[in-house]
């Protein structure tokens, strides 16, 4: 069964985390697949360049400049830090943005009306699970490469575009039917998130219906697992959500349908 | 027979050129492999975030903010900004640095002696033949797939190194028994610079020599040419010298031993 892992600005920000997190995935058996974002490294880069970050609902509005630091940030610094890492650890990595291979292809995300005002994301690209190059993907885990996948994508006619990383780990999971590894901070989700270790093992969509009126799953959990459903649903076989640290354990929150 | 294309800052600068260079270089036959540099839009970065660039004898003194600077433009924006256009013009090219498959490794320069003064270019790396991944370049071409080069590279032992591309481009097509095509701005090498119809059609090694002393051949040209004889005896079977604009044509300077 290939896994597909995905992780955040929580581990790429944190050189030590990254070194152990490239260790873990490195060790980790069978093949796979991992995504990453990069989120808050871009939004150094961009104070660091004079611009201000602007978010609309948590995206990122992509302007040109926006969008030649973020290719620069994830799609070179943060791909090919984490291969090299990955290298020296005996993974054979290989990074790629959705322009290599055509490995993924973006569509331009359409002006969106948002109360009631129409809000143009910019360079923002959506992924479905169609769009992901399969066969190209299966060839190069066949010859023993793995994956590691920017979450810059490309529309085919030469347009670069910003996607979401989670919903491309969903994507690409779907496409594959694989197991989605969706790596934060937390040890899962948690029954009391005053409580680190009351993690819940498993969540059905029926458990979720009931967790979320409840308000036991609320505010980032919400989108967070939204999309292991959406994932779930178009094909992954099996969500996981774990701490990065735990990857070698394999414990977390399981999720199924 | 595999051609290796080298092209530098003078197509990269300029979006006209670049475009024009991507449909030309996705119409030309046979099995390719690109390599780029980007020098200049480097030296832009380092400017825009407050750095001074500092070169010794042409070459860039790479400190730790340099290093994540030259891997974010060349290995980033450089190189998916090339993969997106050569997509666009129907070429398969997937973009890798050296870390990516292990594709090149490179070796950290120990400091050097310059004019009496011990010299540390810091993360910078020399690239030669054996070096080079032969094995995953040709089954990636045998997949149909077009390899673009950053001029990024690694030790394998988790460290990017920022290296010299026409050395890149120059192994690389040794290693494969390829051409290599080494564009530049003019037309060929000329026999007197202000005349850019005086393109010399051949020169061998012992047309060099001559060439050399009689002084038609001085300053930018001789790394150049050296840079092609070393190829040559490395293992490349021919270096064509020409204009970027000119790769359908084929014609410039062909260089053999």
């Amino acid at each position: 069964m290939i896994k597909v892992v995905k992780i955040g600005g929580n581990v790429l920000n944190d050189e030590t985390a990254l070194k152990q997190f490239c260790q873990d995935f490195a060790a980790l058996e069978g093949p796979k697949v991992l995504v990453h974002g990069g989120g808050a490294l871009a939004s150094d880069m961009q104070e660091k360049l004079g611009q201000k970050p602007v978010k609309i609902q948590g995206r990122r509005v992509t302007d040109e400049d926006t969008l030649r630091i973020v290719t620069m940030v994830y799609a070179g610094w943060c791909n090919k830090q984490l291969v090299s890492l990955l290298q020296k650890n005996g993974c054979n990595a290989i990074g790629l943005s959705g322009c290599d291979g055509n490995v993924i292809t973006a569509c331009k995300r359409p002006p969106l009306e948002i109360e009631g005002v129409s809000v143009d994301f910019g360079f923002v690209g959506d992924v479905t699970p169609e769009s992901v190059n399969r066969p190209l993907l299966e060839a190069l885990l066949a010859q023993g490469l793995v994956p590691v996948l920017s979450p810059i994508n490309h529309d085919g006619e030469g347009l670069l575009l910003n996607t979401n990383a989670d919903t491309v780990a969903a994507s690409v999971a779907a496409a594959l039917t694989a197991e989605l590894w969706t790596c934060f901070e937390k040890d899962g989700v948690l029954r009391d998130v005053n409580d680190p270790s009351s993690v819940i093992p498993h969540i059905t969509s029926a458990d979720y219906t009931e967790l979320k009126a409840s308000g036991v799953i609320a505010d980032g959990m919400v989108p967070k697992l939204e999309n292991a459903f959406r994932a779930l649903r178009q094909g992954a076989t099996r969500v996981l959500i774990l701490n990065a640290a735990a990857i070698t354990q394999g414990t977390g929150t399981a999720v199924t349908l």
